[in-house]
């Protein structure tokens, strides 16, 4: 989680919504990165799907099995779903998401017995150090940004 | 949408899942894509993931606003998280998916008022043909699939 909160900062000094995450596979290979729609021009370059889609290039295998994703912020509805299809065995994540929390706050989906896969899942760790990347984030943007500046996180 | 009939039928040929994507940007331009997950190892290349990251990419910005995605299935939660990310202004799709569905089957997250954005959506285009496809497929897997084989949409 250190490491995915390195990839956070990162994020944030290059004005990227500061959100970092690293998938350990079952062989202890590590695949981190951080949050990037901006610089990438891609609405789906969240933190959790560069690293899932690191690691699944590296392994030849688009299912993950075993591994683990460990990522700052609770995951939203698009990452919650390719944490199920890539088969994500444990989910570790930091500060909760009340606006597009998938896991917990707004909707349960990890848990959902209907879907085909349910990872194990662990939140709160180094949640405070997280979340206040982002106040301290979007603090800045709303001091600096235009009016018309994008809101929340892409 | 034929277009994406089209996408679909190139994926069950090289044996993909059978799903195909287009997203129509507001100036008329098109993006294209089929399911590809097996072959690019990479469990987030659904068909409309891939398309909207081409169209992103073209237009060289993470939000495409104005712009219709076309898919021949219903979207899965994490498609349906890329469409509110990418502010995909209209989906039409073709089939239920029953299974995964996250726009009317399992979930209605594209009209969750919660979430900041909300496509106007038209499901049951061109539904019979789409849903022929996948029905063909799978029953060809499964005559010709070791009993080990993957299962359902990945």
């Amino acid at each position: 989680m250190r490491l995915a909160l390195n990839e956070a900062r990162h994020a944030a000094s290059i004005g990227e919504v500061p959100v970092g995450a690293v998938v350990q596979l079952a062989d202890g290979r590590r695949f981190s990165a951080h949050n990037a729609p901006i610089a990438s021009h891609d609405a789906t370059a969240h933190a959790e799907i560069r690293a899932i889609r690191a690691a699944s290039e590296a392994c030849g295998n688009y299912r993950l099995t075993g591994a683990t994703l460990a990522v700052t912020l609770e995951p939203c509805l698009m990452c919650c779903g390719a944490i199920i299809h890539a088969r994500i065995a444990s989910l570790i994540f930091g500060a909760d998401d009340p606006k597009t929390g998938a896991v917990h706050s707004l909707y349960h989906t990890l848990a959902d017995q209907r879907l085909n896969h349910q990872p194990a899942v662990t939140g709160g760790i180094l949640a405070e150090a997280s979340g206040q990347l982002l106040r301290d984030f979007f603090r800045g943007r709303r001091r600096h940004a235009p009016p018309s500046g994008a809101t929340s996180h892409p």
